[in-house]
């Protein structure tokens, strides 16, 4: 297994094969991992958290479950998870936009230009920003419905794996967010990553 | 206030000026009505759950929240609700695909395609489809994160008021989904209306 970096504050995409397993580490723990993936023969089906949440009637995937393409095609099922079960599908990735709202007046490295960057390294452009699965990120809910940005509950060389169902090109961000804790309360972004098995 | 129908499984779109509010009425009572609202400068600036959602840090807006575009600007805000506060932003809108996940094997209504049906009537295609603002869709959550269709809780004639923070295009679709109980139990769905008003 030859692992490969997702760099802290950037994106890397990689072509998997339909079959294949993808194993998603957590290197240094607190880091938050935005995820996509696409079909590799038509971007334009890609995984959908709001088409997902619909089949497996959950807020966050479990080992078992089967995430869906805009499709409603299974594209990626969870395989084991030994992170603590707290990922996030309910939260844009962050833009260009969020940092300006967050003040700053530079640029700052965002997940959504990071799906980007990862696949034009492939020669490919997404057809638009779908809704990430975020990977480790810890927004929890209430009875009656209030969202909050907490730190990572994971620990330092947690995992998780996948299986892709079709071929198709995964993408990943190590986000780059170090105003809000949601990458730990260091503020500290640092890289994660992951390794595609037979 | 002239009432301009969504007819019952189909699909209305408007253009709605900055600073005129919209009411969306659920004339019979049990019709869940998918709405999304586009920039009418740009389509590609939409109305976004995901964006929203990180804003409001809720589940589901209610009177006093702003709607945001996928460029986190705000282009809704709520401004008064006498259906019982019960909405969805989790769920994708219904899909050629859903139906024949669910057995459909000829056409059946759905909001996917009333969304481009409605901006058709106007000369306008939609850029993609945003994941929508169901009006009126019960789909309770529980502490573990389980999600469920339920019939809603809305009673008839009751509305929403919504307001328009920048010239855009309000889309509609009265839900014609008959197969999960979600515009109530008779399975029978229905006309909506809605107004713009000054």
């Amino acid at each position: 297994m030859s692992k490969i970096t997702i760099p802290a504050r950037k994106g890397k995409a990689a072509f998997v094969a339909k079959g294949q397993t993808i194993k998603v580490i957590n290197t240094h723990g607190q880091q938050v991992v935005d995820t996509w993936a696409f079909n590799r023969a038509d971007l334009t089906e890609f995984m959908s958290m709001e088409h997902s949440r619909a089949q497996i009637l959950k807020i966050i995937p479990a080992p078992g479950d089967a995430m869906l393409t805009n499709h409603r095609r299974p594209i990626l099922t969870f395989l084991e998870d030994n992170s603590g079960g707290i990922h996030d599908t309910l939260m844009a990735a962050c833009d260009r936009y969020r940092y300006e709202e967050l003040g700053c007046t530079t640029h700052h490295d965002n997940c959504t230009d990071n799906l980007a960057q990862g696949l034009a390294e492939l020669g490919l452009a997404p057809p638009e920003t779908p809704s990430p699965l975020n990977l480790f990120m810890n927004i929890p809910w209430t009875a009656d419905g209030s969202l909050s940005f907490e730190p990572p509950v994971s620990t330092p060389g947690c995992f998780i794996r996948l299986r892709a169902v079709m071929d198709l090109v995964i993408a990943f961000s190590a986000c780059p967010q170090d105003i809000l804790p949601i990458n730990g309360r260091t503020g500290k972004p640092t890289e994660a990553h992951f390794a595609i098995e037979i």
